[in-house]
């Protein structure tokens, strides 16, 4: 293994432990204790939840992948401030999306090649790639692992 | 700039984007708004960046840089839960450490080139890093980024 696979290994390593852990505190909440605010007057966890999905669901098309599983979450989840909006979907729903998108976006993910991961994204142009090489897809996991584990500190105050 | 010097530049650039953000949510803070927990019953600010600090330092002995700066956070700080310990430093002394530290650290960063980054960090066998090469220094930096964002994502919550 050369070092740029193993930069690639550790990027998607860090990416999977970090949907792991995310999930296995998703997993010990109820729907219950999601609907609650992380602290007072700040996000509930459901919105959270609908956040994490539709932040990810930006990376099938940032990556090149296809098309948004669940674009109307776009609106609620991330142009919308929590509890501004009328009607979202059902924690259970977005447990369901949740689950989905992760086996998804492992498929997807697996189709690239070393190579490909340091091709640029889709919000780069090709000109301004050419001189920041580093505007590349390894980067977007790189950057939404972080908003991931930003968000998780979040979650896991729910824990009774 | 070949592939795998691209991969060090983008973890390096996401530890010190942290760095600096977790830094402008700690300015913004009041010594009194650090003293109080991020959510009802869970950790203070205080204890969140005495924590991170003492981490922090840890890495320094992971990646071969020299001995802690300030190895007596470990006790309070790692070790014990927040609010078990009698006297911790202040805010302000705190303080102090996290930025004296987040210029060392910069500093001894800057002094590993691309491939010191892809060798074994200091908790690994020589043995078991034949074998699994992904624990390298550079993996202590991307790990550390995502404990970092974690916290960050608490530590926000004190904003009024």
């Amino acid at each position: 293994m050369n070092t740029t696979q193993t930069a690639v290994k550790m990027v998607l390593d860090r990416w999977y432990a970090s949907i792991k852990n995310c999930n296995s505190i998703f997993e010990l909440l109820t729907d219950e204790q999601l609907e609650k605010e992380i602290a007072p007057n700040k996000n509930r966890g459901i919105y959270l939840l609908g956040h994490l999905v539709a932040v990810h669901d930006d990376m099938i098309r940032l990556l090149d992948l296809g098309d948004k599983l669940y674009p109307e979450l776009f609106e609620p989840f991330i142009k919308a401030a929590d509890k501004t909006v009328a009607e979202i979907p059902t924690a259970a729903t977005l447990r369901g999306f949740w689950n989905k998108q992760n086996e998804v976006l492992a498929e997807k993910f697996n189709s690239l090649s070393v190579e490909d991961w340091f091709q640029k994204h889709t919000a780069v142009s090709a000109e301004d790639f050419a001189n920041e090489p580093h505007r590349n897809k390894l980067n977007i996991i790189i950057t939404r692992t972080s908003h991931l584990q930003y968000h998780t500190g979040q979650i896991v105050l729910l824990k009774p």
